[in-house]
């Protein structure tokens, strides 16, 4: 199963709305076939792991084992239901990490083969399959992606300087973390304040693995017409706001192959729930302090990654990772859960969960949620 | 010379203003004497080695060698010097750690020791030497205690919430830790907001070892009549103010057992001189971002104890643990040194060192150093 985990994980950035699957077939202690799903609409694990089976090998699959990460699927999606493959195949044991978290399949594939008198054994490396599938398995569960927070902050707790100036916090083995995890992700999401700001890039860089979905909130669309985002190509880019498309910027943009779509409200929430639509599965907020908390607050943030660099810059104007989120005692304060720790060059990064559903209330950000009738953008300042 | 060092931090918090100083005696490989020094006033560390030697291993002293961690006294002080002691036991062999960081009298028991035909090593295991005695060395080099700046705070950076509540970020073990660091102190340094608003015992609480001299910073005397700092009475208490000491507080102080000072101008720089003069080698600067930011920038914080919780609180206005220093790229913050990090419960504990002779210019605590017409506290609103 450790294998098949392997496996799985060389699709992670690729594969969305899918999850990551591998796939192992064991004869008598010998891997005789192996694969994972690549990529949306290619052929699921089981089937290139069968693919991959020597014609010699082909009579031992009778006394063989499947093993994989994910219950197989049993229904037709743009590829044939791998149940279906496994019974042809003649594998007669098979041992499944997880169920499938999708409560209208759940199930439905293992007592398929079940039923065709293959054994199956469930939950092996449970929480390891969980693990590597957590954004899948949110996608599933909550109609949503799954957000993860991160930021990069001094140890006196600051992300820029008083006067604006970030570069750099962190150190090179930490950024190219950060590049891998774009790499790993299927759209980055900053405001326009950290646009105008930073002029960032917000690709996976030198990392292996695609770039990400470049998604720009701004509700003014007060946006720079020189900013990497769209005068250099390498990704594409995305420009969400509820101002009115008749704006003069908006055919710029669009000339630039930049995406622009209008969503009222725009909060957190919409934006995520776009994205959904868009068959994302992993987001990451590289955003400032203010949005940032407005998405933990409308809980689209579920995990955190904080990188802490060993210096101090001071500064009680200077801004933090996290504005207000409307709590007032230390006691109300959000513990992480799961919490890693480990060292990244001469940083730490501190790796944490948000409760499960923290959707904070008598928050500007869940008035949002609420549709309240001020304009809760002003407030939030985001854009 | 491990042994040493065990023994010499067994006097830790005590010593002050002598060095942490461990002695062990061998005899081929056998242990026949050691012993450290508790407390200023009482004998050296190898005046207690030797008394406690055996009568009959006596006579193996000229075939035995002398362990210490620093190099032995040779001048009379509230005691005789250790060299002449070491001379009349007849021991002929005396490894050293280090020798004395004082200019004035450093190498001179090494050179009695020798002339008198004693074999002398020095620098075996000198910089774990160091370390024990970094407050010692500091104090002895620069005629300042060492300063170390603790702080915990949350993974957003927060040393409280926006509205001052702060009990408690970091767990049990963490505070467990700090009583213990306070135990380990010559002195607490907080200023008047702090104890307005925590209203702080500052004691060692159940840690073993002596409680600190709790200090406080007041310019304006404004400080609560109820504060446990003078009406629980585990440990002295000192209050250090640039007001006249006609102040009405003054007697109320002074009746309740609390010594008060006057200092002007009042700086962290002013306040760590009288705690020179008053013999102190290790202050703990256990006060908010803005008397942190002074005190830093000043150059008087060598080290920093960060503790950082893994949660999250939130605000832009919440307080941080370290105010404006004057620093406005993050290229020039200050990076510390010799970092180590570990677990401490849930927590991290970060410790590492200023960059040596950290005294920033442009700062408002520089100015109050070139004593400026301003009025700096004002400015710093530390009190």
């Amino acid at each position: 199963m450790q294998r098949c985990l392997a496996l799985a994980n060389q699709g992670r950035g690729y594969t969305a709305p899918n999850p990551l699957v591998g796939c192992v077939i064991v004869y008598q202690d010998q891997v005789i076939g192996e694969g994972f799903h690549p990529k949306a609409g290619e052929p699921h694990a089981e089937v290139f792991a069968l693919k991959s089976i020597k014609d010699d090998h082909r009579s031992l699959l009778n006394q063989s084992t499947l093993y994989v990460n994910l219950e197989p699927c049993n229904h037709y999606g743009r590829t044939p239901p791998c149940t279906e493959a496994i019974l042809k195949s003649g594998i007669k044991k098979v041992v499944v990490g997880m169920i499938d978290p999708d409560p209208r399949v759940s199930g439905q594939g293992i007592q398929r083969l079940e039923t065709a008198g293959i054994q199956v054994i469930v939950g092996i490396e449970e929480v390891a399959c969980q693990v590597l599938n957590e954004a899948f398995i949110h996608r599933v569960r909550y109609q949503r992606p799954f957000g993860i927070f991160k930021y990069a902050m001094t140890l006196d707790g600051k992300i820029a300087s008083s006067q604006g100036h970030s570069t750099w916090i962190s150190g090179t083995p930490a950024r190219a973390m950060v590049h891998q995890l774009r790499a790993e992700s299927d759209a980055v999401i900053v405001g326009g304040n950290t646009v105008r700001r930073d002029n960032p890039h917000l690709t996976s860089h030198r990392s292996q693995g695609p770039n990400p979905l470049r998604v720009v909130m701004s509700r003014s669309l007060d946006l720079p017409r020189h900013s990497h985002l769209w005068t250099s190509s390498p990704a594409p880019t995305l420009v969400v706001t509820s101002s009115s498309l008749e704006h003069p910027l908006v055919p710029f943009l669009q000339n630039q192959g930049v995406d622009v779509v209008r969503l009222a409200p725009l909060t957190p929430t919409t934006v995520m729930e776009h994205l959904y639509q868009r068959g994302m599965m992993t987001v990451l907020w590289e955003c400032g302090g203010t949005l940032g908390a407005a998405a933990i607050a409308e809980g689209m943030v579920q995990k955190i990654w904080a990188f802490i660099a060993p210096k101090l810059i001071g500064g009680q104007e200077a801004p933090s990772p996290v504005a207000d989120m409307g709590l007032t005692k230390m006691t109300d304060a959000l513990a992480l859960e799961r919490v890693q720790w480990q060292q990244v060059g001469d940083d730490i990064l501190m790796q944490g969960y948000l409760p499960m559903e923290t959707i904070l209330s008598d928050t500007p950000a869940s008035n949002l949620r609420n549709n309240q009738p001020t304009d809760p953008l002003g407030t939030l300042h985001f854009a």
